[in-house]
């Protein structure tokens, strides 16, 4: 099974699984997130975040933690700042326009994957507050990890927020890899968020180890007001909430998030190190989480599909180039990177 | 456990729970719904419902579900026309304003939870069609069974959908206890839908043995066509979404559903017939389906309370009369009936 | 020239249309507002109001001024509370939807096109403050004079606000014919708006004489911190402002918008008087402002088609019995009145 | 009155406030664009355009003029293309998002504000039709003439337009500034448009000499079809439509708009060509239009403003270089130029 094609393909982790079953057998439960497993995991998360005052509200994708999150932030004549590559710039097909009833996506580029605070700064130095012909700045969104595969620093959050922060902005976090980039810092939550100026979290579960399952985090719970109503009328309110609680709770638990990702993580390293190997083939970012971009020959390439390798193309930026972007999961099983490397290197 | 609050608040039927596991315990899927489960699904809808063009699409609740529907049938400047408990008229929230862009929502009453046929028609032959100062009529919806746990006969249906025929409208239902229905009249799906001039149905399991599933069904495929993309931008569009049609797969197989729906009516049934034959009780509404609309006298009332059971309370209409609503699930204990019955009547 | 059929139909009265060309012919101004008309008209308006920190925006159609001004009192899971006739529940078109993003409006019915206070009480007294499930009640409209011609006096505006300011709610008023309003009571501008609970006012003074120009006026000026960004990306904010300022300029000038509406109220006291006096005559409403709705007999109305006088047939809501709705303006003349009348007689 | 700070900031054409002034003045007339001067317009634009088909509506203004248009070529998950120089890029507050409900506009770079061909050609290669992840390409946008005052030739029209069609798209333009456009030219109306494949076009004249008027024009009919309900529900249909209509009749009359599109043009060309023969002052683009974006030195800078002049600054895109912005119109005096350029050359 060498499916390398997305981390979105993978099934999910018995113990995410299991909590599910269990919450389901133990009868009936409060519904619309009133419940047991719903509270827990806010708690939970208050104690992993290190802030008693967090709000924490599980939704369903990521399109729809992203969206809500920032219709938080930014009211319809607001403009929101991403990189290029980030999926509310170029996945998610305009959620953000239809939570926020209209803000505006402006695209600030950096090299691999990551908004050049240059560019950034420029962007919202410009003398529009106030001015109503403009759309006014109102939140920073960095994608930790980035869709390249890459991981901000510290710092370089940090950067962007007091950057934003200079303006007036919020700083929102799509962390629909945040545990990537957490075991790859090897910092606390804390660290990688709320202390170094992030407002408001989409923290994936789905791509790591879950069913299905997201939770937007709030540290700035004024923020959060109008969340729970945006959120109903997004259609996101389960009544049986324990269905994404019930999932959550287990990926907090005794640190299965972060093992899932450290896995995850150390199979992209073992498949990069033996790919760059090779002759002909070059990484087109830095492989900081679970995501591999690689220029590929043809020859390698033909004998990995040949195999039956699974992965998806992308631009290579370079002429006669092919680049192809192989991606590993908390699942993936040690053999399968060597069985790709075996065949790639005959 | 005399819990009578709502079916939202069960567990989740075994097999429901047990094929999920199953589903994820099986390894890579494509994502987006291009998976083998949500392929079947749609198929076996298509038999089900005696219609091989039918278009089938799971979405996780019932508020997205409509609204998504709704969309497909009300431009921005439409008329959405619905008895007033409705739930996409009391209690959605602004959902339906949400996915059609601002559609507006127009309140047909009636007794015991239905349109008035006579004032769903008299609000339609307004002449208002084509002038630009008036929202344009676009859809009806009814509540299958309604929101008062009456239902619909199929005469009524095709009453409404003639009507609505008559003036171009669309036909959309809200089945979020479709399967009571089916149960309680005893006729085909086909024959309570398509046949008798439904375009759109949400067909809701959540409510009735599954963790959180729903699926619209478009019998008029042209309406599907906007659905995907309208789904994607409002955050329904899963990854893995199996978790959402591995429940419908197993709801729908070998009459799950209707087993389900069969014993939840059939709890009603024995609920209302105890409690009924106690003085001082009587219902506000047909008994149909699941759910029980009753006046109770203050000591049974009291009585129940404190035996533990629990229930919501309701208008009465009734001054000096207090009403209450208990509702049945599909994993109604016939032992729970008996207690309720046993200490109401002492 | 026997045109009843609407104050829309009017010409403009001279001396704003010469306010206009004089404004245009006096070479270059600030552009979007910041020219000295647009300036000054707030300023009368402050004065005229007794309200030195009133906000005065002027807008260019009845529609723009509701649907902004209620923006800035409801989010978009917003509940609008408003008599069925009034143009926002019935005629604009869900132009309230698009501009507060998706609030909905719910039907407070009363007689003679003014909300039963007990009805909107009721309404209001619903336990849904907080509770996600359903759209939170946000501001009440009331239309001055309504839409049957009729006039809420100030103490029916009083109880309607007070109920609002019970529950949290803003109030709007739609004075699209305020002046006729202000002229029938005879009080002061302040009396029959901030001092008997309004928070914004849409001032109409198209059909009493402008061309084209309606005025926003918030007295309570945190409601009115969003407006001008919502006005511009609603495409309402003009570049050459004085196009509509210069208009209110001259409506407000010398109490020339009193004149107006008091010409227009008195002709329709002569129109009514006169119908009244006829056999199988009767007033669907009391005639309060410039609109007379009434039955009228078919040898009536067929002698008054013949002899070309023009006005709209109206719903009579008596079995057999049609209706009409005839509409004075500032500019009707009493000729006209007195060969409608003769030609009725006769 | 050196005033260049723009033509938005001129009165109007005496010709032009004539005519509505005796619009105004001859009585009543049917609402809501139903008059004869509205009639009268959309047949002349058939003639001037020699397209008997083509469906022109009025509005106040060009933010309006260009959302209403575009959303009735983009869905709520569409894409718009245009250049960052765009006033629906930079200067609209984000009302295209607001009339297409959440459509999202993606900046196509290029030269003098003008979109690359090429960056255009390859931003719609990319394989996203029909996958719901992506915005849907839907409309391109031109500007003619462009913000820089620059104006896309015939070619360079019809290449966009063959680029936008290839792909499906429909083609918009943004032509607040179209007579400039057609006076620098040369070519007919019709050459300029949909001879060239352009779909719809916001046709501006209150930067030419009128009021405060626009107009939509449509020459693929089927795209008009919604038109109607959208101004309507945006708040831009007037009751006393004719305030529009007259100021368009005039401006189009024998060429008024022609005529004055010429003056401002040859006012700029005679500004440009003094400003350029000083030393240190250069161009930023060609001066086509009635727009030159200059850099000035700080001597020649000074002693205008000293002198009185008035115009804005712009970025120059060069160190220790300033940069502004002067706008001719209808209206500017020859010796006002005459005046700016003494003063710069001693």
């Amino acid at each position: 099974m060498m499916n390398f094609r997305s981390d979105n393909e993978s099934g999910a982790h018995p113990l995410i699984v299991e909590a599910v079953a269990r919450a389901f057998a133990s009868g009936p439960a409060f519904a619309y997130g009133a419940d047991a497993w719903t509270q827990r995991v806010e708690q939970h998360l208050r104690e992993i975040f290190e802030r008693p005052d967090l709000v924490a509200h599980p939704v369903l994708t990521g399109t729809a933690a992203n969206g809500l999150a920032l219709a938080c932030c930014a009211p319809p004549w607001g403009a929101i700042f991403a990189h290029p590559t980030a999926h509310i710039a170029s996945e998610e097909t305009n959620a953000p326009e239809l939570f926020t009833s209209g803000a505006r996506i402006f695209r600030i580029d950096g090299p691999n994957g990551k908004m050049d605070i240059k560019k950034l700064s420029e962007a919202l130095a410009q003398p529009i507050y106030g001015v109503v012909h403009f759309p006014q700045p109102s939140v920073v969104s960095v994608t930790e990890a980035s869709e390249c595969g890459t991981i901000y620093t510290r710092e370089e959050i940090a950067a962007v927020a007091t950057c934003a922060r200079e303006y007036g902005l919020k700083v929102h976090m799509d962390g629909a890899r945040f545990a990537n980039a957490l075991a790859f810092i090897g910092c606390t939550p804390a660290e990688l968020t709320w202390k170094v100026g992030v407002d408001v979290l989409s923290l994936g579960a789905t791509k790591n180890g879950a069913m299905g399952a997201e939770v937007v985090i709030f540290f700035n719970s004024q923020l959060a007001r109008e969340f729970e109503f945006r959120r109903k009328r997004g259609g996101h309110l389960l009544s049986k909430m324990r269905l994404l609680s019930a999932q959550l709770a287990a990926y907090f638990n005794e640190g299965l998030w972060l093992d899932n990702a450290r896995h995850a993580n150390a199979m992209a390293q073992r498949l990069a190190a033996g790919l760059t190997s090779l002759e002909g083939t070059s990484l087109l970012y830095p492989v900081d989480a679970n995501e591999i971009f690689t220029v590929l020959p043809s020859h390698i390439h033909d004998a990995l599909r040949a195999a039956g390798a699974q992965y998806h193309a992308r631009p290579s930026g370079q002429p006669g180039k092919r680049a192809f972007r192989l991606v590993t999961s908390f699942d993936t099983d040690p053999a399968d990177i060597d069985s790709v490397l075996a065949v790639a290197k005959s």
